[in-house]
């Protein structure tokens, strides 16, 4: 190939996956367009990712296995998507790395959310790694260095990976680490606290005037006005009283992001796009029960007792909510980590790329 | 209600819910009976478990909504479901509590896995809870000591609570931590790796003899015959030899316990029921893809690249691997947490119970 000029990619990979022009690992793959470029040196990650993702209505650029990366390789695809107008997320699936240099210069030139599951950071993930592609993984204290200066985002799972993705599908920027917490459950908005703590955000201190707006609105019995907002069970019946806490919290000028909890996603979706639209601030929701349930695992009474969203319909509700600066999460802890990791993407002091 | 000896529960709660009694929340609450014993300070966190446990095919024995104890409190219920011999295993969400000395002499006592939720753990939170139940929280660094003195299992948030409430409601006995991954995927075994030695395991390293069956049936290229067990894209195509494998592995006298990483839940399921039957080891599952995911979902050509189970079906399947002592997690921590989960259980060096 060398004496041709022909650049190669693999061996051990499946190429290239391109829904634009129709390029596909397998035929059977989304043939929609969207603005993620996936990089994974496992070709079985790339499928899965592909419909992962597609269960989370988020869509490819570009997806590339590379394997064991005997010419072209990670940094080459890097800079390639570094450079595609389509590619506005870059997520990673990396087992070793031949050039470190240039992948520094490059993670340094590159003015898009990277998105890296290192895998073979222990002993044992280290020599699984060289058994799988033969690649050398390096330190781990070392690669904990490189993401912190580089703002790089870790994640250590499909699962994060995916919630991380929708993070940064259309972040709005931010100053300030100062979250308000609504959640309807009473519980979840205590463990919220907790996991938003962990996860080096501060809980918002709510003006007077807010404080006051809210006692107007929500019942005094089960409920507490100060951060974290429970707004207490009566919004499962009452709509408006979820949106007016919406709009008051969400415009406090203490308030830089939104942390919300909520027992299920319901056509009350379209408030918090509307609020974001107004106030531009990250907001990241707990979906507490899969919102990829199907009606099918319901029986009849509980489904009366549910506003429900259609299995079908809940991909592109997703990717409508992660267009407008929202993303969905499993549980809390993700749901703070991904309001961090915005914060730190737009200031980090080390980063000097945005 | 002192003076004429009747006893409370709450103010701020639920009450009970007993599916044997017909005793309920609310008449929308699933019907079956089943091992699981919730303790839940919070009133919504005991309605939304009801049904993300239903979504697992996990039923209940009783759940106590207990709200701010100014009469029967936590330990009260804690001793009964102790006592209740419909109640194998007891899962709780705790703000604050009591009486702490009496509540170690119970975890002392009891003799089944006791799973908490004990939110307020950070200054945030614990402000928060305050709030919520009028609960003082008390300090994380000695909860941490209880729960590792008294073999206690921690959880953060519901996706782990629901997770560890599958892993404990048949769990297989074991004496050592010696674990096998198995992936269809090559880079999931990779990070599984990680995510065991991260979780306190050892990768177990299987005798030649077993090394020298799987030769015989693994197909050389893009797989590994060392742990982790890289059985190649093959296996998607050949039931029989991810089947094989399940045998081999699992029969090996130097592996204690198995991490299963699937694409997703096929009808094959039930190769690890019968070889749970065989060899009595603990067996996690991690399914990459959403367990819950509709048909609906998928278009037409990705239905027909898969061997399907309709939604509908999942919560009765995963109950059945639940019995049979496998549990199935949403991503590879959790999966080697709970093997690690079971190991410590019945091998506290400091907990007499077992």
């Amino acid at each position: 190939a060398q004496k041709y000029q022909m650049r190669l990619i693999g061996p051990n990979c499946m190429g290239f996956y391109c829904p634009e022009t129709k390029l596909s690992f397998f035929p059977a793959l989304p043939t929609e367009s969207g603005p993620l470029g996936l990089i994974s040196q496992s070709g079985s990650i790339a499928n899965i990712m592909a419909f992962s993702a597609m269960l989370k209505g988020i869509h490819f650029s570009k997806s590339i296995s590379y394997g064991n990366s005997i010419d072209l390789g990670f940094n080459d695809f890097l800079e390639y998507l570094g450079d595609d107008p389509k590619t506005r997320v870059i997520a990673c699936y990396v087992e070793g790395l031949k050039d470190g240099r240039r992948f520094i210069e490059l993670v340094k030139k590159i003015k898009k959310p990277i998105i890296i599951w290192k895998v073979g950071v222990t002993p044992a993930g280290s020599k699984a790694a060289h058994s799988h592609t033969g690649s050398l993984c390096g330190n781990n204290t070392l690669w904990d260095t490189i993401f912190n200066q580089y703002g790089l985002i870790r994640v250590y799972n499909l699962e994060e990976m995916v919630s991380m993705i929708q993070t940064f599908i259309n972040p709005m920027p931010v100053r300030a680490r100062r979250v308000a917490i609504i959640s309807g459950p009473g519980g979840p908005a205590v463990s919220s606290a907790d996991a938003c703590e962990m996860n080096n955000l501060t809980l918002a201190d709510m003006t007077e005037d807010s404080k006051m707006q809210l006692k107007e609105y929500i019942p005094e019995f089960g409920s507490s006005m100060s951060n974290p907002i429970d707004i207490s069970l009566q919004s499962t019946f009452d709509p408006v009283l979820e949106k007016k806490t919406y709009e008051i919290v969400g415009s406090d000028p203490n308030v830089d992001m939104l942390l919300i909890y909520l027992t299920m996603l319901t056509p009350r979706y379209k408030d918090l796009i509307q609020l974001q639209e107004r106030i531009s601030k990250p907001i990241a929701i707990v979906s507490a029960l899969d919102v990829n349930v199907s009606q099918d695992s319901f029986n009849k009474n509980v489904q009366r007792s549910f506003i429900h969203i259609r299995a079908k319909k809940v991909p592109s509700i997703i990717n409508e909510l992660n267009q407008n600066g929202i993303s969905v999460h499993p549980n809390e802890n993700l749901a703070s980590k991904a309001l961090y990791r915005i914060y730190n993407y737009y200031n980090n002091p080390k980063k000097s790329v945005l």
